[in-house]
């Protein structure tokens, strides 16, 4: 059955099969939304927006406990289902549950709080007779657009923060792991979200489209690529646009760090979800005196993870999301080898399983270098001086998180200063992100600030009230 | 001289006279920036970014303080300026200045303030060996273009919050009053501020395009109308938007209301600015028992109102911005006319003068009632129940700021909830407006709030820096 | 068995029976701790505050919201218990245990919020080289020491936020209603509080005094009376003292109000816990055009009230704690008689029980009018002008909450603004409190503000770490 | 002429001269206040109060703003006032009247903020029908008791926040050094305070017990000894109490920290005001292999201090305030060296001058290694490991600032999160405090924190207003 069909009040015309990336063999069947059905989202979608903003924030609150509730209970089920559509290992798959599971909590918890302040309207000479407040009051339909990469975890980012802000959401997940997210919405509605609150489009760039650029749509939330995120800024018009583009992490390890700890962070950093990960290692800079030592350490230890099914529970690495994905990462280390780059271990991909590569000497001109790999494969490069290192971190235009291993006090804070990124992780990977932290890049990196708090802010808007006290004037 | 020609290390090639209002004669020259020179444009504010970001908050602060200074002991140069180039009366100017010199005093206790957090990492189980913080950095290069109707305040709302978070500024004010902008920004320059934190570019919709589309420019900050405000939307790309695009503002009068402080409350609203000001009053809802006496009492006050020269002491509404302008604010009335509306009074227009309009029985389909008129024109309309005061409050799809006089606790509340607007002034006209205060529009009015605290974060972004500690671990 | 004796790790000597205030029969056993014991006492406090502070944000969290679940899964548990040991209505007692498990799951939101925040050095000129940031840390030993009247909330407002603070605590319950602190104390501990943290002394005054000026405990937050309170900050020497001492609350109930919701939410103030409430209404002021008809409906309502077995569903008012409150409050009663008042209902005593009792014309030097009663007793007394209705409202020197009943917007700011209270309550009687928000009096009513988050705040202390960048020095 | 009479409306029966410190010579003359006219005080307060909270916070801001201003303009009679009545080095008094100007002008900006919060009362089930905020209001009148060594700011610390938060004064300045707090109100004054608005009375211990002990004063705010803080906490009742009673403060230095930043720090923390300063450095803790060097440097730049007349230029270390702090001091030595510890350097006293003075070897049970020596004394002693010196840097009952030198990143965290201190600064001595800070102690250190925001906060009270909405119920 299609298991979204009820979420949009839609007759069925098409079908999506979606298959899982380790095997291809089919998961599961959602109802296509056609760009036409767009006029009679919006209509369910105005409706979710008077239902939620009447809904008290008690209700919200509990609805979103509760939800994390059921999660928790089910939670093996939705990890199978990450790793099905997915094809994150299955301990991957447990993790991103356990945050899922978080990310709810933290929105139930912020659904009862940050309501308004009181404005010091005396505090302006002429102002002394007013005195009001600004509430936070939700911005009406808001529109989520996921990726593949968290099917569950990035959708609850934009649900839990927009449900207890009072919104309406248009949610279109990846349309090659929409059972995760329909999972949750159907989970959501368990749990006592009145059913119109969320509308469920599944379907390609023209559903997209047409959603993007619908004038009733107060805010985008866009998790995904950079291509995608530079169109949908150019339709979407007048309206909020919250996004996160990914980026291409570097992480410097210093000669005065905890060596062991260093290998095993970027190991760690590099592979998880086989790369396919906004803030996953991408460049390591080492510094000149232990490049070599690191250098082969790292790959022994790369060498040592296994690429393969992710549903078992000594898989390291499972396969990447499409044949396409691992051709286009595929052919972004050949040109870094045509260019001249060095290759120590993995790329040689057999179907959707791509295993962990590892680069040195990549020339600075390769996309390689400078875009998001998106892949299991990462870059490694000696340096000199923090200055050096610091300068190679920020070169390419995109930056989400980095991150230093140094026991260097001023180093540690030098670099914090100096790299340009959203997050800088000391004596860890770039791979590092609590829920409730703001989350985004410097750069073309992302558009705004993730985590609970900052994304109620940001799906909420204040409403004055003052009073002029007749009276007093 | 051309005054902001230092300011943009610009080659003068045309330039651009600006001319009074209200007679025409020319005031001043400015150098006309061509789109051609964004790119050097680019370097100059690049450089400012990099200065600006390394300002500690006491420099920033200090500067933006002595610049309120020197503002207050040029006060009548300013107002007389704003008077010039803008056509405002003289009175209205000084307010003006008086709120500017507020403005940056709000935004150099802001460059004080506002650091960041420290994030609870142990909150989250498995994260008890991380400890860290976030930080408020600047984006980097932000373009405010800013509109004629508030020459000077509306550009210090920009500047003030921008150069608090130690951002670069591309400013575009409005090429019919860039006067007050190049005078303001000339004495931050003047108070300490480094010459490139701060490129002024003056010029039409192709240096604006140009300058809306460089991908190094990390926020439009907005103030217009709303055409362009599609347009910049549009063409944008990856960067953050704020908009202030104005309103059309109602106010409902309560039959239980203090009458005299209504009638004086509306002509306030109504006329101010000659209407050119996006919280004016456009719409005056009249409980229906007293919807003659209010409307033969509010039109009694507006023919009392002198229009004329705005440097006269007495003038109360002075000349609109061009003939253009009068042009569309005759038309919008025309039409209404023609389609069944009453002309209580006004409406007769002389160069750029245009009289206090009043007009009643306007269809609901009439574009000045559904639009912004952006002039000195006002709709009286009775109603029965609050409940069809707020439903015509709430019909035009434009909405910033609206007004309810009553002294009925339960009314008051409830229109403050139910009105869909970002401030709801009670016992007060639309037009009210604390320079703190969160300002924006629900609808299609805004996005994002302008007022200094908002503005300023905003304008900043965090930067997470996460410790682990590997001995603990 | 003495349930509290593993708390305590005391060598039981004596025993303190509790009994049930409706029928005087025992319904339990507490091992009494003597004023000796108290080093001990301190010995396992300081074990726990080492535990306590080591214990990370999560696990605090976790064992809050535990708590709250197992509450809720044994409500009528406690709702039974409460009615036995401190005689409220089994309807009051359920609605305390709900206000409970709120109180516990605002704590365990609240502790993993509110860390710290990064403190901007560089807004001082010469500290450019400077950062850091201040942490929320623990203060160490609490001592709480709370009443009868609402014998499991206010406790859960003192146990809640000092472990979300990551304190220990000694607490100390009244003698005549410990069961449920020490059935809450058991819950917290099921629900993995390590049994350290929280140590329980029961007992009397001396046993109070040895606690309050051991030098260790490093704050005091008490609830109770006005005597006890001031001996305490007598003894307490260095320490943070918080306390909730009670009121006398005044409700101002205007013409123009509503009539029905006026006289029933006075009837709810008056009586709830049989009045023994530190919000509960105890003068009704009541505008004298409708003064006769509000006092005589106001007597009509409250002869409909039940007095009797708290268990019985049917019972609105129980009994008093005990004997001596019952001859205290009677007796005020009488010297208001005798100094001229008007007994209009009420006031024959039986046992624990003294019935609903209505006064009117009570001079205003008696202390039914200056004093606490903390009964079920009500002063009814008229007036003209809102004005003299505030000075009436104000004439006490203790004051917590208040509550006015008006429709007229400007009454009602200007009753808010200057009725001396903590909170004043529009359209509601004094008694209501919502458990986050802060509560606490004016004058003499009380020190700090209670409600979790502002608890919590005083319950933990901020520690400064400010890094010299040597290197940019 | 005694300058302080017009603050108090007394006659002046007694007169205080107040004389230098260097020479003995007369400096001033003030009107002593007598126990017995409190009860004026407490009318003139009383008035205070409401003059004070009836300032509209631009009134407030404005007035502070200004004296800040006022005292920039007089800096150097500030400075010098400071030297003559309290012995300071100029230099010192200088950096005092410029710390002044920041504590007025960040309690300037605090008037015009943190004025409340919108309470989300529909988080709680039951209460959807209820809306409301709190505000923040003034507690009455507070009484401010301040300390010789820094006469003007520590005055300023508790005036600026009190008149933020609309308060009334009553001020108790040292009677040693009584006359720049005179000079600071009669500016506050001049730039528009109210009169009534502060009360300054100068007198002994028995004006002190009359203050602390009245029921008005609805908190007391104390800079000083721990004797006198003692006395105030068992005599003041039910008031809040704020004390900063100073501290012990140690530094440890790491042997891989930056040795000249170490010893010059520690250095100048050490002697900063003769010592008389309760964040001095008084406890050097060096690690053992640097030990014998740093202290052989720290000795021989201690010897380059030039001890003398305060107001040369090149004078580091004036004079003590009495002869009787230098006879307390003088004897802490002389029991130390009893007790085995070695004299390095210093311990010559000449009248009011005490040159720096280091030991070594103390032993810790003496009290120049557990009290407070508020002296020019320093100790030094070596350790191990980091567990070793943080074990002795809280070895003491007293405890506010902190210090260490080191550049290793664990350590320096690990030494944050471990010393029982409100500050802990790395590579600093403990002698750093940044005006906006929390600043207070741990331990016996302390009660409550100053800073400026923070002292605002502790200085008013929250109050809530609760609408119930009857037709939403």
């Amino acid at each position: 059955m299609m298991q979204n069909a009820a979420r949009t009040n839609q007759t069925v015309a098409d079908a999506i099969i979606v298959s899982d990336p380790f095997n291809g063999a089919p998961i599961g069947t959602v109802a296509e939304t056609s760009a036409d059905s767009v006029p009679e989202l919006l209509d369910r979608a105005r409706t979710g927006a008077r239902i939620a903003r009447s809904l008290p924030r008690h209700k919200r609150s509990a609805i979103l406990e509760k939800t994390a509730s059921l999660i928790a209970a089910d939670k093996e089920d939705f990890a199978v289902l990450i790793v099905r559509e997915a094809g994150k290992t299955i301990t991957q798959a447990r993790k991103e549950v356990t945050r899922c599971i978080n990310t709810l909590k933290l929105s139930a918890d912020e659904a009862k709080r940050n309501a308004g302040e009181v404005i010091p309207f005396d505090s302006y000479a002429g102002s002394e007779a007013r005195q009001g407040w600004y509430t936070r009051e939700p911005l009406g339909i808001i529109a989520a657009i996921t990726p593949y990469n968290d099917p569950l975890n990035l959708v609850a980012h934009k649900l839990g923060p927009a449900i207890a802000g009072g919104n309406s959401i248009l949610l279109k997940p990846s349309e090659l792991t929409p059972l995760s997210a329909v999972k949750l919405v159907d989970t959501l509605v368990a749990a006592g979200l009145p059913d119109e609150i969320i509308t469920v489009a599944i379907g390609g760039a023209e559903l997209g489209r047409a959603i993007v650029s619908a004038k009733e749509v107060r805010m985008i939330s866009f998790t995904g690529g950079f291509a995608t995120g530079e169109a949908i800024s150019k339709s979407a018009g007048i309206k909020k646009l919250a996004m996160d583009l990914g980026g291409n992490a570097p992480v410097i390890v210093m000669e005065n760090s905890d060596f062991d700890a260093a290998v095993e962070g970027c190991v760690s950093g590099a592979y998880w979800a086989a790369g396919q990960n906004c803030i996953g290692t991408q460049r390591i800079l080492v510094q000149r005196p232990i490049y070599e030592r690191f250098r082969d350490e790292f790959v022994a230890q790369t060498l040592k993870l296994k690429t393969g099914n992710p549903l078992d529970a000594d898989t390291d690495v499972g396969p990447m999301i499409t044949e396409k994905a691992v051709g286009r990462a595929s052919a972004m280390v050949e040109r870094a080898i045509e260019a001249g780059a060095t290759l120590l271990c993995g790329h040689q991909p057999s179907g959707n399983l791509y295993p962990p590569t590892v680069l040195e000497n990549v020339p600075a001109t390769c996309d390689a270098w400078n875009e998001e790999v998106f892949a299991p494969i990462v870059i490694l490069e000696p340096f000199d001086s923090i200055e050096d290192a610091i300068t190679l971190a920020n070169s390419p235009e995109y930056s989400l998180h980095a991150g230093i291993f140094t026991n260097d006090l001023e180093d540690a804070l030098d670099a914090a200063d100096r790299i340009e990124a959203g997050g800088v992780m000391i004596n860890d990977s770039s791979d590092y992100r609590f829920d409730a932290m703001p989350f985004g890049g410097f750069k073309y990196g992302s558009m705004g600030r993730e985590g609970v708090r900052f994304a109620y802010e940001d799906m909420t808007q204040p409403k004055v009230v003052c009073v002029n006290r007749l009276k007093r004037s």
